[in-house]
């Protein structure tokens, strides 16, 4: 119940940042929807293929979809409040993504895939929106090219669930500590700036 | 029967299209061959991958890559001509999306998906391939851009055959209304110059 | 055997080819790393989605990613010594190139696929992780672009597992020709230059 709510907080989140590149580029109407769709289910779209899940959850269950329009939607007339909110709007981002990457690993070990697999298939469904979001607008995903923690903590988070979950913890406590420990990982690197390096180069 | 001579022409007009493109980028005989084959197919496939139709049957049924090689060659020899025949191109086009959309949702309520998924998956089947066709070129899709209607149109079409089929209409009544009706609207707005709106902007 | 360590051999290769755009274009680590491992078993996963087997194997199959994922991160430290190398990487490449296009059609024809879907599946497992890596990068797939043979012999290559498989030759014998074919008519377009011509122009 909990998990369903935070999952359609994630879709709605998701859904206003593909949103949000749609008006930056001057989409129009539908463009902006679409992008804001993708990006909002794209991810557990990616998750339920790999999975063996079709048609995909957000095809046959109303809601996903719906959602994702709404948030997407209200990107079109909101969009100036949004880009003033810049700052909330990362936090709930970080809320997204840790649901996602949890709950993304909880579905796999659901269909009996081992952590290692879990752990994959929930980075899968944390970035998987974005890096579609990106490639739609024809810009080189985020993810590769920001050097702020956005990945480790999916992983993180991920992996906390994969391991929680083939040690038998039950399933609450392990979303709970993956969901938590992803977006806690992600809002301290936003505040500490931490960065990963490049590629160490001659001169 | 209709209906498979319908696909076939869609095929063979998104692979024409896709092919133009490849021209245009002065890709070789195999860029050419390969964004039109994947123009052409990548919508239905899209469609069984989401159905869960493994091999796609694009691939395991020899005709539809066939036909897609072969409208995708024309294009290297006969783009001239193509490119003077730019509205009779435009009109194929339009029944092409129109057939895509219709025969989508119907393979998805074949499948035992209802009308809301049947819509979401006739849209994916009509734009997927000129999706595909734009993020292989580099180009942002020129469905996001664009302010004329093709997805609204794709959408009405695809709504039509799962609300009749979820009425127990006759399939071939659902299908010919919905196609018609997709290409109508599609031609309809070219020919009045229709418009969606882009978000509103403050100066 | 033979295969098992050829198929480690052409992800290890991938996964640099994928790190090194990565570097040139600056990502981060993770971005390198992300670059580097989907193009290491991007082909492999569209091979399997198309197949229907899900998950993935490497997604379930550890070694797959572990590979990638150390082959990516030597390419951020030695970055320096393989762009030196560009030669025998190359030829690496060219051999990764003709193990995924055999070991893609043989998989398919284990799943009972006839040999045009198999020559299919075959290019698809070849070329996927390469157009993966440029669509994630913004660039517009090489494979496209550059008018050296690189698709080609992928699918002479797959063609030949193919069809001395539905002839019911041992596998072995026809997974060693298709891979040896494809590799060899590479290097051979390498060597010679060989050339695809583009679309004819009137000036």
């Amino acid at each position: 119940m909990l998990l369903d709510v935070l999952n359609y907080a994630g879709i709605a989140i998701f859904a206003v940042s593909g949103a949000m590149v749609g008006v930056r580029k001057n989409f129009d109407l539908w463009g902006i929807l679409t992008v804001g769709v993708f990006t909002g289910v794209g991810g557990g779209i990616l998750r339920d293929l790999l999975l063996g899940i079709v048609p995909p959850t957000s095809i046959v269950h109303w809601p996903n979809i719906t959602i994702a329009s709404v948030a997407a939607a209200s990107a079109v007339l909101l969009h100036p409040m949004y880009a003033r909110l810049h700052r909330p709007v990362l936090t709930l981002d970080a809320v997204g993504m840790g649901v996602f990457a949890a709950s993304g690993a909880a579905t796999a070990l659901d269909h009996h895939v081992g952590w290692f697999g879990a752990t994959l298939i929930g980075i899968t469904t944390a970035i998987g929106g974005g890096v579609i979001r990106d490639v739609l607008s024809g810009e080189v995903p985020l993810l590769l090219q920001q050097s702020d923690l956005y990945a480790v903590p999916a992983m993180l988070g991920a992996l906390t669930v994969g391991v929680l979950g083939a040690a038998e913890v039950a399933q609450w406590v392990a979303l709970t500590c993956g969901a938590l420990l992803a977006t806690a990982l992600r809002l301290a690197s936003l505040r500490f700036k931490w960065r990963l390096p490049t590629a160490p180069r001659r001169h």
